[in-house]
């Protein structure tokens, strides 16, 4: 399995173009949620060691250590949507040819199905995190680079939205239906969250450029 | 200057949450259009071929050649973008002691500042081209990768919105008014261009699926 991270981002984009099943649009939200954090990680860091700002600096710093950790978070599924969206893409391609192989190829990929739906779950429920942490640096962080934060913001409501579309059509396909309610309300909370932020950063920059 | 397509996406990633002032906001729209761009192209290469899509090989080839000429602009105005914030960062750290350098100096702030609105009004123009590709796309691609045109759309739409933010900031300080005018002219049209285009490609999306 290509660790795409690793890679040229040239060779990520290229296959990403590409006619084969992964990358596909589940790894590109959660890049973009992941470039989200690094424009909150940036601003923190262009907020610390500010004088005009010494007031927040713990804040800051804590706000910082957030956004880190949900970037790492964010590039890791990035990697593991790839692998889900693969394990998937196989089990529909197990043999069906007797009732004990449809069986089994059945119940694999039900199993793939709730793997394949979690992970872009959680990359949802990262956004609404991370636009919590945008909302409070749009407040407190270096004003000259608010345009940044902004952005941030845009990256992190497309990494939420785009990833609840993956986890849609795979609750759609799921069989059991109280695990596909469950995950449904996740979802539809995480992205609540997530629309309702970014309209709060957008007032919060308006306000203050 | 580093070339961030031929490095991995993972030391772009770092050195977009440092402290450096470049890359910023601006490159991250650029991506996010490539993303946007390299999904449109997955799912034209997902309808050529099929029997079921034949009678639309010719259109699809068609948009396939405007999203992969999209994907290349979306890259290198990434590179660019890195690259004029760096000239116009550095044209404000000019000696400013007599007035003579004062001149000069606002002088190449200025050329500078033209400079970085343009490349990001081109990725907002760059994104109304192809969000009209994605409508297309929307209406005549393989059904069962929909959701990837779709995201990829919101993709293109968070590149539009993004970039358009930036244009904004070095607009604000130019002196030239009847450029300011023209510019923001072509920024609003483009951006009207996105945002109409993504609500045709989430209604049709949301019919076919």
């Amino acid at each position: 399995m290509n660790m795409y991270l690793d890679q040229t981002l040239q060779h990520y984009l290229d296959d990403l173009a590409s006619s084969q099943p992964a990358p596909g649009g589940g790894s590109t939200a959660a890049l973009s949620g992941a470039m989200g954090a690094a424009l909150a990680s940036m601003v923190c860091r262009l907020t610390l060691g500010k004088e005009e700002y010494a007031g927040v600096q713990q804040e800051t710093e804590g706000l910082l250590r957030q956004t880190e950790k949900l970037r790492l978070r964010f590039q890791q599924l990035m990697q593991e949507d790839i692998e889900a969206y693969g394990r998937l893409s196989a089990s529909y391609r197990l043999p069906r040819d007797t009732s004990e192989e449809r069986a089994t190829r059945s119940t694999a990929i039900q199993e793939r199905l709730v793997e394949a739906a979690l992970v872009p779950l959680e990359v949802t429920e990262c956004a609404a995190g991370l636009i919590q942490c945008c909302q409070r640096i749009a407040e407190i962080g270096n004003a000259t680079v608010l345009s940044d934060v902004m952005i941030g913001a845009i990256l992190t409501s497309s990494a939420g939205e785009g990833a609840a579309l993956m986890v849609r059509i795979n609750l759609r396909t799921m069989k059991n239906e109280k695990l596909v309610a469950e995950l449904g309300e996740r979802l539809g909370r995480a992205l609540t969250l997530v629309s309702e932020g970014v309209q709060r950063v957008r007032s919060i920059v308006g306000g203050r450029g």
